[in-house]
């Protein structure tokens, strides 16, 4: 199994110094987001880091390359309803525009669902564009409900 | 403006003595949910309060009857997109059957948002059917996306 796909594209929990491996740069084809001060991503990766499991963001490096190519993130809601149960929200996933048709976003679902069944979950949720429920019914996921946002003007 | 409907019908946050007053059996008008046990309770209310403006339950008394009439929560997701930015996630609003037409379903989201905004998020986001798609629309939201949802058996 040496050199398998399996080990060259693994998930890991993301390390503080996967900032310089780019971190950000990646979360840049995902969304809007600025270059990050070194003060500020080790003060919100402290602040997560501080509710353990409860908030874990999984990545996939590309070894020959040290780049992180793939990430998202998934974080524990406890809630009354349902008997006190919890909830785990899939947050923030993208794959590299250059290492797309490797299944790695497929690799980084299964181990945030994988996290979220682990934690006591009764169900994981997250929100996409029509364009990739076809995606995520692969992955298992069903079209449950639609989701509106609020944005605030600061 | 004694005895005002604003007076009258004020959000405030969850107490531990909400229990009591049928915080639980509302919630059951909108989930899942069997009867939860104090200890059960206690336990996720301090777990909870622990996380402070980080999870916030509001909730809608109705004085007279000494009845929790309607309730929402909003909890604070810590992201590195957006500059290290802030999201607010509403989850579980419902009112009473019994109280509906009162506008107090938005009062309870007004609450939620205007928390969210005081943490500084960007945004405010909530998943719902497409048919109260309309009612978050008159609060001020629009149709982003679809949520997609697995279920764990346990």
């Amino acid at each position: 199994m040496e050199n398998s796909e399996e080990q060259k594209y693994g998930v890991r929990k993301l390390e503080i110094s996967d900032k310089s491996k780019g971190f950000i740069e990646l979360l840049q084809q995902l969304s809007v987001c600025d270059s990050v001060s070194d003060t500020d991503f080790e003060n919100r990766f402290r602040e997560l880091s501080a509710v353990g499991d409860d908030h874990v963001i999984g990545v996939i490096e590309d070894e020959p390359s040290g780049k992180i190519i793939a990430t998202g993130s998934v974080f524990i809601e406890k809630k009354f309803l349902r008997n006190c149960g919890k909830v785990g929200h899939i947050e923030d996933v993208v794959v590299d525009s250059s290492a797309r048709g490797k299944h790695l976003g497929k690799r980084i679902i299964s181990f945030l669902t994988e996290h979220a069944r682990s934690m006591g979950c009764y169900k994981v949720i997250l929100d996409c564009s029509v364009d990739n429920k076809a995606f995520y019914e692969k992955c298992g996921f069903h079209n449950k409900s639609i989701q509106m946002a609020m944005y605030f003007a600061h």
